[in-house]
């Protein structure tokens, strides 16, 4: 048994834009070794979140829509400590959640055929982002 | 310490049919014979989600009751990409989350007295399911 | 490679009480003396939630708003069951997720720098809470 901490660099457009991720998790496990155990995929920050979907265009577009209708984008009680107007990106980002905790064997991810790991920016501009992908497991 | 990947296996009706998976995961835990850790319990798909829940035949309607508001069935743009009517189904599990992780001791899991485990399956179509349960300890 | 399971004691006032516990599990973090790996935070009960955030009072204030927005307070049917009123506290917590897994590194939490762990008390009453914290690694 052994743990091992990497990370995932990328920069987004914000404003609920959806990546695919799981290629760079699927790449970080080989280089890792390990054939079982699980991942902790974990957003460095306060306004992205991480979760799995069938990552295609369409639904992408309605977790954009669900979220604008849910926590819209608008004036909240934050802007008063900041007036940065990403108050709806921090409701949005807690609601989500910021980890995500999913096993492998074999060396491989245990996904869905149509099951990808994305992390959503819900921030109002664009954002480096910095991920940690943390393996647990032999 | 070492880590253990085991199955659940069951059907259900679709439809935010609610399945108590409470007893599967502990007796999972009693066959691998760890006392000290934490399991994983994963969806193997992207129309499923996994949390913790009460579970009792009103706050079960209850919850049917608050994703057909939050997030009603009908149209999305998911349509057009595969036509069949379950973008709402997929919207529900990305929010609500397909992956669980929660501690055990003494060869017990640690949960409130009225704190179970829980699938739902939001898909629209009677499905079979199978759910990576992981432990990871001792 | 271990495994430390650890438990945070407070009271909270109910009604979406949002508690920073951060210092809490950074504490004990210190105390297991591991270098590297993941700690679960788990809710034990089904009326909290966990999830990070950034904790300044006006966001406070949002996630308060939010959650009476979207799962407002009033009747449900988990009430034919016990009448406590508490119908809206079991959703949110189903819903927000009453555990957390986050990495850790060099002895330290990985989280931004404008972000904690909160802990969120959904129940229409206040009460004594027991969150179990789990560290795995080394």
């Amino acid at each position: 048994m052994s743990v091992e901490t990497e990370y995932i660099y990328f920069s987004t457009d914000g404003n609920t834009d959806v990546i695919d991720i799981t290629p760079n998790v699927g790449q970080l496990l080989k280089s890792v070794k390990m054939k079982k155990g699980i991942v902790n995929v974990s957003v460095i920050g306060s306004t992205g979140a991480v979760t799995t979907c069938e990552f295609e265009p369409g639904l992408v577009q309605d977790l954009e829509d669900v979220f604008e209708k849910l926590i819209p984008s608008g004036k909240y009680h934050h802007d008063e400590a900041w007036g940065d107007g990403n108050g709806h990106s921090h409701l949005r980002s807690s609601l989500m959640g910021s980890s995500l905790t999913i096993p492998f064997d074999k060396g491989e991810l245990i996904l869905g055929t149509w099951q990808q790991i994305i992390f959503i920016d819900f921030d109002n501009r664009a954002r480096d982002r910095k991920i940690a992908v943390t393996f647990v497991g032999e």
